[in-house]
């Protein structure tokens, strides 16, 4: 031992640890326990797309889903070796590098989030982008998790430059006054926060309608019941393509595998479900790769038919982008 | 556009590039297309686990199951929409904290491995670890991608303070000259290599029995047939209980979904078939996490019964360690 350990080990010592444990730790301090950045890159044909992680929110299982027992949600929970009580329910919005330009698809829930969401600025600097450069962001429906990143709570405007594309639907009926005056008092809260973040650049925002090329290579695909205006995308490059489904399930432990079950961030459980098959039975018979909004990151893969449902199977990780 | 960007556009423009093009460029420059680092961090109780990834290597499929036709082959391939030609095996060790210490479960190919591996320095740095203040480095055997870590080809130790620990019945094969001399020729470079990396160390190489604590919490378990000394560990944590399985199965879409293949890495087939069913069985009954060496990164998760076989599923990704 030198100098300094010695004197640095007096009062540990007197705290009664040992020398051995002491030199134990001097010899290989830890790092700090960080987890690497929660972002992942990966190509559809010449497009770069890179998914940005938000981290989670803990959801009680109990409520989740409307048309379903407890104790069903559970077992099905058990076959995907997650928490019982309470799902860990993620977020990951995707850049599109396309035609020179960097594209959002969502932008996850800034500063507004569950104390363990609010990561996705840090992922997004650490995958070398900057706010400031982002040209248009596209948001896929107003639920408060894919488009409080677009303001903080201070009212600041985080990517000050890009251009703002919303589903028409969608801006009809969150912006509606009367739609928010006969709400249920539960969902007041959600017609404010749109306000909230759309309000100062209103006149700006740029609507879009479904089955319209949004940026080089970017299409909207209407896909409603989760909410009103609630829209997928397909991603062509060449003879690549690709779909991010956004909301189309929740976590796919629970809804690629039961896509009869409502999740109750449904606004029409019905709707939604006729939503979700239609997609999911499109991309098992296209073997298409998919990038869903819920799903644990990187948040990508494929499905499979299994049984009366359907299976998630990840993407293989890969340094190779 | 101001006189620096139309001072850099004059010869673009003669390249014939339009100033659109380049002012989409100039507007938001793509980052370097750099995946993030592969490493991961999670908990096995109070033990801390790092994943560390050491990139890939390309097989090509025919020739990779003894006991299987390729089209059986392939149609399992299929079900992970992994390549049906050649599949990317992956190389992924444990760092393990335990007792103060830094230990490492197998080491990577170092620079002796394919083009797209060796990535595994870089991983280990950027997860805050030092190789100079590696305290342990345990072996699970001795093939290539998991010893030659510790060895540079200019024949530098990687790891200098380490203390190397071997499994003893692996040491007795691969160090016995008679064995090596007798190995078809297609084998003697395997010999070759591990007095490559132990020969200058020989002396100083523990060697380990089945059934030891080699370091606090880390139990090694006999696991023979992929060589004929592999080693599997469990490692215990109060009540929380992990076991890392090493090569029980190369890629797990092939050999935990078809757990009677026999991978033609595999030394004694039909052991290394009775070692893996063993330790699935015991993973399925105790519902155990388990780390793969050539699972995907980040390598971990669970497995359940599925038909005649087997199905890896993976832990779900989160920033929280």
């Amino acid at each position: 031992m030198d100098r300094r350990t010695l004197l640095a080990a007096a009062p540990l010592a007197a705290a009664g640890l040992t020398t051995s444990a002491l030199a134990q730790t001097a010899a290989s301090p830890a790092p700090a326990a960080a987890q690497a950045p929660g972002f992942y890159r990966y190509k559809v044909g010449d497009i770069e797309v890179t998914a940005i992680h938000d981290g989670f929110a803990m959801r009680p299982l109990e409520g989740l889903v409307r048309n379903a027992e407890l104790a069903d949600v559970k077992k099905v929970v058990a076959e995907s070796f997650l928490p019982d009580t309470a799902l860990p329910i993620t977020f990951t919005t995707l850049v599109v590098r396309t035609g020179g330009k960097t594209v959002l698809i969502d932008t996850g829930n800034g500063d507004s989030g569950a104390p363990t969401s609010g990561r996705w600025m840090a992922n997004f600097k650490a995958a070398g982008f900057d706010p400031a450069a982002v040209d248009t962001v596209i948001i896929s429906h107003f639920h408060g998790d894919h488009i409080n990143g677009l303001r903080l709570k201070d009212g600041t405007a985080v990517f000050p430059k890009a251009e703002i594309m919303v589903p028409e639907a969608e801006w009809a009926y969150w912006m509606d006054d009367s739609k928010m005056s006969s709400a249920p008092d539960g969902m007041k809260p959600a017609f404010q926060g749109v306000r909230r973040v759309f309000g100062p650049v209103a006149k700006d925002v740029k609507r879009y309608e479904a089955g319209k090329e949004l940026v080089p290579g970017v299409m909207s695909v209407a896909a409603p019941g989760h909410t009103p205006g609630h829209t997928a995308y397909t991603i062509t490059s060449g003879s690549a393509r690709f779909m991010a489904v956004s909301d189309i399930t929740n976590h796919p432990a629970l809804f690629v595998r039961r896509p009869e079950w409502a999740a109750v961030f449904d606004m029409d459980g019905e709707q939604a479900r006729q939503t979700r098959v239609k997609i999911l039975d499109m991309a098992v018979a296209d073997r298409l790769q998919l990038a869903f909004y819920h799903a644990p990151f990187p948040a990508t893969g494929h499905v499979l038919k299994d049984g009366s449902g359907y299976r998630f199977v990840p993407i293989q990780w890969t340094p190779a982008v």
